[in-house]
């Protein structure tokens, strides 16, 4: 864009600038801090610098863009940010003062923050006579959801998933249960392992099933989730979870505490729980379950071995209700993912 | 058709005949005989006599539309019946010497004798000069499904149909549960009962829920199911399954002999039980279950209250397998239909 009047909704350049801008922030990492992007344009519209966050403890997406200009480069610039220019002094000082320290003329963000205390980058900006516009983008909006989600609610999204026959059980009376489900049904957990920060099981499956807790996808250099076992009970030396490749994480602990921590410590935005009964059942009895996969195969057990447990449902108005529900044919097995209606009244804390 | 040689396949009149017989046979009851009907050509094809079979006792189609006709009218007609004239002497004596000595020169039928006591029809007629000829038809088969599986099993065809949560459950701790399921689930078990020759429960069920029994539809004067209490309790005075209009039916005893007595004193060809847990659970540990019609409510209640008990399973290699899934979306909620594989071994007897 030509000098002269600054434009209120992003240019055609802006816009492209912010495509560059997500393929940034996606190389960051995911953890405690959002994946954000930045490409700073000159007058003319030619890229001067690109930069994005590298995780907690390193500059920004903006500060890591501007120091790779000489002094006075970014002057009357234009800086393409796909999140909302913090305005906090965490590790790094907030982004506003740099942006307006550096002379950029004009700041095209496309996801306002959330409401924490880094908010307000945007205001302050503008305070300042920088020229902020507003440039609504979906796929931007999906970079941080996860990073969003565990900010408000100071926990992962949870996701349950779990295997069981039509009515309801995860094994026959003798607790064998391999296969249940079929090939496909089996794939597409891989996918879902790889597809979110960690997978959990309590210390019962573990020593049940000794399972690897690894993604084993198409793609052999995806990042592998974090194994993450929650109980009190030693895992075994030899357990093929001791052997993952980013190390075993063990917790212990009520839910709401378990799930802190790994939002805390580890940065875990979104969590895939892979059972067993006990694990799932206290976490959907303490109304911290967002999402569930629940994999049916075409077949009817009965007998005592059932998938979930007590789930602290007295009467049935308390039931759980699902929304969202979604069904998909995996071979002969089907598989019904919904999310949990929260609780109207105030949550249930387990 | 006009005189001459006769054709080898059914004739467009023959045809049109069929389609009439079809319809005359569903006037009959459905109880121990199959529903027949039959219409009677003349060689020119104008219709001389229809028939159609009102039960045991009474005669069956062929005899009943020869009934009809002046001592030799019948000579050098067509027999058009929907199912092949039978062969044993009945309280009726069999229908294949009726044609015959009635003079009937050729017996058009849709469907063939399930090779029971009766069979042999169409031999008998082709021996004696008749020209027989068989020609299939979907609808007529449909008519005598049910009869000729009743026939073969020596008890009618079961279908088990339950609510539960996607976990499996049927009710909350304390034991509710309505309505687990919504409007539109509730209507298709109604339009199911209208569909099924009887309706049976467990005495648990009648003294827990007071069912009616009834099959509530739009058509009032359609036809109610016979109402089937099984268990040994007693049936309350008050109870409303009392006031059903066919009366009610209660047996004892293992679910074998149980569904026999439907079949061999209640001419109940197909069987709808709605239940409890029990009685479900014995008949699909029997091995006598073909289908089942499983509601589920997209909701979570855990607990110990499942929809379907022990079924005898010890290990996953004896898991009942489903066929011929299907899943229908009713309101909120979720149909899923199949057929039970039968046992590849011989089949558990409860
Ligand atoms: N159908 C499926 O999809 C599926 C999935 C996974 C496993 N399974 C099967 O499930 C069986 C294992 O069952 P499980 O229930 O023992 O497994 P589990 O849920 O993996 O482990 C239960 C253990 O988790 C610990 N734990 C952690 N947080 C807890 C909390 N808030 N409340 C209670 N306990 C908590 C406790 O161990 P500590 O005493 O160590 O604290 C508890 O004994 C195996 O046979 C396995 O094959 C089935
Ligand atoms: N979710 C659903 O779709 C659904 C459907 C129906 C009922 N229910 C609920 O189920 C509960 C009643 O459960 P229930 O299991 O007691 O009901 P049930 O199955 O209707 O009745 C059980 C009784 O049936 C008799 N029985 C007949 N044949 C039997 C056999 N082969 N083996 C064992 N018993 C046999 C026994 O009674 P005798 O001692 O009299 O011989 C037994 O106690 C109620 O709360 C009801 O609301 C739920």
């Amino acid at each position: 864009m030509a000098t002269g009047q600054a434009a209120a909704t992003a240019t055609g350049a802006e816009r492209e600038a912010l495509d560059r801008a997500i393929a940034l922030a996606l190389r960051g990492p995911r953890t405690h801090n959002p994946q954000v992007g930045c490409v700073v344009l000159g007058a003319d519209g030619t890229v001067l610098a690109e930069g994005h966050h590298r995780g907690a403890g390193t500059v920004h997406a903006e500060v890591d863009a501007l120091s790779q200009l000489a002094p006075g480069a970014a002057r009357g610039a234009t800086a393409v940010v796909t999140l909302e220019p913090c305005d906090h002094v965490g590790r790094t000082g907030p982004c506003s003062e740099a942006l307006i320290a550096a002379g950029v003329a004009r700041v095209v963000y496309a996801v306002s923050d959330p409401g924490t205390a880094s908010s307000g980058g945007a205001a302050r900006l503008a305070a300042a006579g920088v020229d902020v516009v507003r440039s609504p983008d979906d796929r931007a909006e999906a970079v941080v959801a996860d990073w969003c989600f565990a900010m408000r609610h100071g926990r992962p999204h949870v996701t349950v998933k779990w295997a069981q026959s039509l009515d309801g059980r995860a094994a026959a009376a003798d607790g064998s249960s391999r296969w249940i489900t079929g090939e496909r049904a089996r794939a597409h957990v891989h996918a879902q392992r790889a597809a979110h920060d960690a997978i959990a099981v309590g210390t019962g499956t573990v020593l049940a099933d000794d399972p690897a807790l690894t993604a084993r996808t198409d793609d052999p250099s995806a990042p592998q989730p974090l194994p993450v076992v929650v109980g009190a009970r030693d895992v075994p030396a030899d357990a093929r979870v001791r052997a993952h490749p980013r190390g075993l994480v063990q917790l212990e602990g009520a839910p709401d505490v378990v799930l802190a921590a790994l939002w805390r410590e580890h940065g875990v935005q979104t969590l895939y729980v892979e059972g067993g009964p006990t694990l799932a059942s206290a976490l959907l009895a303490a109304g911290l379950v967002d999402a569930i996969h629940c994999y049916v195969a075409p077949t009817l057990l009965g007998g005592g071995r059932t998938a979930l447990g007590d789930l602290g449902i007295a009467t049935i108005a308390d039931r759980l209700l699902l929304d969202d529900v979604a069904l998909e044919h995996l071979g002969d097995d089907l598989l019904l993912t919904a999310t949990i209606r929260p609780a109207a009244t105030a949550a249930k804390e387990g």
